[in-house]
């Protein structure tokens, strides 16, 4: 379905990096403008529509909070020296940190401060979305450096009535049946963790648009903040999720490792399956992961025993194992455009599966039928004749019983689902099978 | 439910090999004065009742066989000096041996001589109950040393019309139904097999007993002689059997072993899960057997087609498997107090799960509710927050959906037990789970 | 149900051979007089009729070929030397070779050469059944040495409307459930592929036969053209393969390798059971291969969607593993008279458990009857009395409760089948089963 030769595919990596790069500065939050700002850059590459839902909306077991915004922070030493600026890493000021303009003893200062004492050089990531507080983030060794007397703290941020910002793109296809591709836009300057999931989420739009016509299944597109934006999205569109037969969270898909899935809550959904196939057929090392509701990005929602919905992540190194995680590391350095675009072309695999599993009946289903004579088969029978598409036919013959999708055959077989998709095809049009 | 750090827990072991010390003497067999004796030295800790069954009285496809006294035997050589004396080993005459007093030479006496050539210094432990014989167990050093000439031979037994004995203690818990607890007293002098799981078991009954007003369930302590005894009261309770949800033998729990659990006849009952999830949880060694209906104790008779009742069995090193088995080797050395009450703590263990066990339902099921505001959870949710009890919460709340038991999702998510109990219990407390 | 101290089976490996030594030189195809002159062989040993249908017939998806019938061929060189001829080996010539006689430059010739360059003194089989073609198979060290120059071809062979010849045999049992053995006559000398197959059916047709009024199943052996054949078969009989209840394909059975079982399609059929009952029990090394509908034999057709019926195939190395297959190299040297009767003790083996398992009903179904009282067991029951009979005894009266056949209990407590099904009819004598 899928050109992997094709410009677009092969120039996506570099694509999504330059996207990455123009995201990374922008500080962003679970509300403001820092949102607002990262999806109008996304609109010019995917006509997405912007939703504003009010501060004090009711979402199920939470209230739509206070909108942040931020301009400006810093802690001045005794010497009135700038020494920790929010200017230079929009991590240095604890998320949703309340304005304060004041001088504290450095005791009194320590108890707002945080660090990683055992990754010294990183900025830690951390926020109090629900209990009003201000702080700051600060690398160890700076820490270590500061000396008894008087700072000067200043934190220029409000949080007033406002809005919880999200986006959302849809692509309609032929049915009604919905993919569900989530992303979340709430993290300020960390690549793999967030923003890496936006930019494939950005890509996969545009090359789904391409395809437009073709589609089989309708793809919606989530741009939200983690956690209360996938609350507030399923509390809004509750008597349409039904809709979704399949669903990916993109996340951490950016960095260099091997890829990992994590399974959806009942873990045998056709996209467990099918990405499961992906990773098997690459042939490289991967992990397979089962749904923990507690380690996890979305699909804790999605998954939600009220909503039970078919949703996994296929990300490369997961959340919690790279130490860049939540951290000033997890920066342009720590994600490549070859990472990102090796994971688009998972994520297109994935795809590709989902729009072509069908399954087929067998119309000539006692015995083989005589594929030589259809041009299907090299007569000279005695050759030791195993290329993958002979074996293919014989496949989908012998499953195509109504109870066998193509991947289903795929699996069995361990043949490429490609291939027994053609084997499908030639079958099709020598009359021998029909879509079930 | 119950404090392991209690001086009766941390005491148990001692109190256990005490008693065992008492038991030990004792000969013991299917029916007889050894069994009163033990009982009524039993009732001393747990009030249990005796009760007597007429020998010839029909119990399904056996009768009450006659009842076996004895109050001595020996072997005298020729010179007239006693070289085999039941003073000394209960264990050296053949159990339910009928009396003889007569002088044999020394080739008609081996006929009724049984040794272990492979094992030269132990007394084996045999048996005819079900077809007259006499004979003498000794060790084959003894046996070695016989030189010829005239033995006299005296066993002073009876073997009379008279009754089968056995106890039995209810805990009224707060419904119907009912977990077994059953033991055998129809061993003479050996401690692992039979006596190690009879102190336990008093042991349970006199905890449970405190416990008495908290208990969910019935527990029924059963101390009978071994196949015959538990026949016989199957064949009593038919009708009441069905109240039995889950149930043990004890035997073999002395040792330094490592636990072995063999399981029921279905193999996968409630029983099985939680004998199973606690030895996993221990991190410790353990073998885990599927139901033999050869090899075994009492749940041959309990998992015997027409009941299969869920009787599972717990165990350190198993009956065949240590080589003092049915040996005058299996004595108070082989037992250690240390071995009971790392038992006793591991069946403490497993009523704890059978007695916390129960399926909730998460009463906010869609999505995740907020936990921060009912001071669940720490909000600032970034930091690498993976305490168990956190973990739980959200554990218990996924899967809490009606179809899966609090155990289910200590099994599923590798949480302790009383780790996912806790959490169930908060989140009821917070008004976000009801039992279902 | 079988002697396997019997001369008849101590000798079979002998017999075989010396039938598959005059197997061996007849050049046989899909069809044509090689086949009458095998089934004239064979009806000496086993008394099976042979049919023939006509060219043109209609088969399913296929059409009954014309027949080929062979008399010669040979390449003679520049010099007019034969340096090819199929008075040498019947493979020199390419199954289904049109006639020719005509001379050829070298380079138009060896567009009709085929050879096997990595075994480069193998003659190759090769076959065009359905394209009309001419052509030679030799060796590639022969091929090397051809000159330049022009070469004489003639092949004297016709391609005329005839027949499918094939061979059937039934064994008349007590019930119509049939048991399927069927093996291929259709490839001319090459011993382990095809013709041991052969020779094993029909020592088991020659034994059964001696068995035939003991036998619970009905016995059908086809001796039939590969692929064609079957077609042929399930066409003329379709309204009767509902009687297959277990099907087995023999081929590949004569080499010196280890078992190999290729599964029916469902994986889990009797036949399945029984096969992997008999290796395991065999301690040999062994493999099981999952049914594949491309790599194997007559199973693709019998297995096809259609029909799905319970055949399997035991083989020693199978077809595409040896480097001897489909060459001239599978030859008298390749096959064993012991690989033939090891391979026939297996396949009796299976067929025991085809006859003899039932499924049993526990007359005593609760608690264990008193084996003691009807001389069934030691009543020394504290011996280490671990007697394979004594432990069926036990398992069958346990498991006998209307859900387990003798081969499931077999399966499960990992004792032989002939141990199980022995207790089984003691207990049967005991009046403490009966069957189902």
């Amino acid at each position: 379905m899928f050109d992997f030769s094709d410009d677009f595919v092969k120039e996506s990596g570099k694509g999504m990096y330059s996207l990455m790069e123009q995201l990374y500065p922008i500080c962003r939050s679970i509300t403001g403008n820092g949102v607002r700002e990262t999806l109008k850059i996304l609109s010019k590459t995917v006509p997405l529509e912007t939703k504003e839902i009010p501060t004090g909306t009711a979402v199920f077991d939470w209230t739509i909070p206070k909108e942040w915004n931020i301009s400006d922070a810093y802690i001045k030493d005794p010497k009135g020296k700038k020494i920790v600026d929010f200017k230079n890493s929009n991590l240095h000021v604890l998320g949703y940190s309340i304005p304060v303009h004041k001088k504290f003893k450095l005791s009194e200062l320590k108890k707002h401060l945080f660090t990683l004492p055992d990754y010294p050089d990183s900025i830690p990531y951390l926020t109090s979305y629900y209990r009003e507080k201000w702080g700051f983030c600060l690398t160890h060794n700076q820490f270590d450096r500061l000396e008894d007397g008087e700072y000067e703290v200043h934190i220029d941020s409000s949080l007033t009535d406002g809005s919880l910002t999200f986006g959302e793109y849809v692509i309609k296809g032929k049915t009604d049946d919905e993919v569900l591709i989530s992303c979340y836009v709430c993290h300020p300057s960390m690549c793999n963790d967030s923003i890496s999931g936006v930019v494939l989420a950005t890509w996969l739009a545009k090359l789904l648009t391409k395809h437009k016509n073709k589609l089989h299944y309708t793809y919606r597109f989530l741009f939200i903040p983690e956690t209360i934006g996938a609350i507030t999205w399923l509390s809004l569109n509750e008597k349409n999720v039904h809709r979704i037969k399949h669903g990916l969270i993109l996340t951490c898909v950016g960095d260099s490792g091997g890829f990992t899935y994590k399974k959806s809550r009942a873990g045998n959904n056709m996209i467990d399956l099918a990405a499961q196939k992906v990773l098997t057929d690459s042939g490289d090392k991967h992990r397979i992961l089962e749904f923990d509701p507690f380690v996890g990005s979305d699909e804790r929602q999605y998954c939600s025993p009220g909503f039970n919905l078919p949703v996994g992540s296929m990300m490369r190194t997961t959340y919690p194992d790279f130490s860049e995680y939540h951290t000033s590391k997890d920066d342009l350095d720590f994600v490549t455009a070859k990472g990102l675009g090796g994971s688009f072309e998972q994520y297109l695999m994935i795809i590709n599966i989902l729009e072509n599993d069908r399954t087929y009946i067998n119309l000539n289903p006692k015995c083989e039928p005589q594929l030589g004579k259809r041009g299907l088969y090299d007569v000279m029978g005695s050759q030791k004749n195993h290329e993958e598409f002979h074996k293919a036919l014989f496949w989908a013959l012998n499953f195509s019983d109504g109870s066998h999708s193509l991947l289903d055959i795929s699996i069995r077989s361990s043949l490429k689902f490609d291939v027994v998709k053609s084997a499908a095809d030639a079958l099709c049009k020598a009359g021998l099978m029909r879509i079930k």
